[in-house]
């Protein structure tokens, strides 16, 4: 089982066991992934620009990012469960999409444009 | 190779090939999942809430769900990747820790509490 | 004095006198209100549809969003003074835009669409 | 009246004339301002941060970064009505608040923390 299956599997499993599943509608879900998002950004928001890649790597700085992108990726499997994405393929096939739309030699270092 | 870590260096190749990896400092991948999970928001927020299941489901609303959650997805995994966070491992283990901090028993049927 | 200019001078003047202005550029700002907004999804995320109305008005609820609208609209304001947008005058134009662009006969009691 | 009162009776008047506060939940208006923050978000992420502060006062930038924070406000204010939040009022409540937490002093040139 690919780990995206088998984290939304354990995911399932967690709420379920709970009965939390009432409160997993798609609308509440996506405040609980803006909550961690959040978090996250709350994390970096004031790392001056040039202290980044170095802030990021060091303590605690770089367990308490490991653990909010975690929360971020654990809502967002659960929504994706919710509304019956198969997420590992969708984000295969949209990053194929890209790939095409953006050939390499068209757009080599400009800013990236929306995908 | 798991789907994450596929997905991961796939994302990666794509920034390489196209010299974008200097747009790509932990805060500004960051603002660039907020934009879209702002484009999730706006897909769901005006469903009259008893309507969310089946519209989810339905045409076009599904397809776009499944375009924007992967466009979070490979977001979130491009700045994993950045911080140097094992994403899918530190994924589990808060899901173990969450699983441990939550026994079933104690908390069935009541709001979850923050993870 | 408007409130709104009262409110964007007294923010500037906060930051100066601890010589916080050096953080807040543009991308930091938005991350910080970012993570305001994180923190009112939060206490939102798993009120029951039907009990919202009656929930977001009982104490300690009432308190806790007040806070958080605040700290929102406070970082709002700091980065339109940043960015040197007059945003009472911007909101208000806005808001005239939007009145001729749906106008009510047309629209009534269909889901709004993007303003 | 001040502006926040002022845009703010605008707000409640537009939406009653089109018959939208059905829509107009606390929990799917945190989503809209979750989707104009996005907006935001998508204006600035990928600005090189020593090119900030010159591309925020350049068009068509600076106009759209207005639009954005218009955005962003209306929403704010439409979901403190609908909360029964006093915005001016707590806001300014909350600044003192942070103005007696944090003597400038104590906190000079050190990265503001949370407030």
């Amino acid at each position: 089982m690919s780990d995206i299956e088998d984290l939304t599997s354990r995911m399932r499993h967690f709420t379920e066991a709970r009965d939390w599943a009432r409160f997993h509608d798609p609308k509440s879900l996506t405040l609980a992934l803006v909550g961690e998002v959040g978090e996250l950004a709350e994390l970096l928001q004031w790392l001056p620009h040039e202290e980044q890649v170095d802030a990021v790597r060091s303590q605690p700085m770089h367990g308490r990012l490991a653990e909010e992108l975690s929360d971020v990726l654990l809502y967002l499997l659960r929504l994706a469960d919710v509304v019956g994405v198969d997420l590992a393929e969708a984000a295969a096939s949209k990053l194929r999409a890209n790939e095409e739309r953006f050939p390499p030699d068209d757009h080599r270092s400009v800013a990236p444009t929306k995908t």
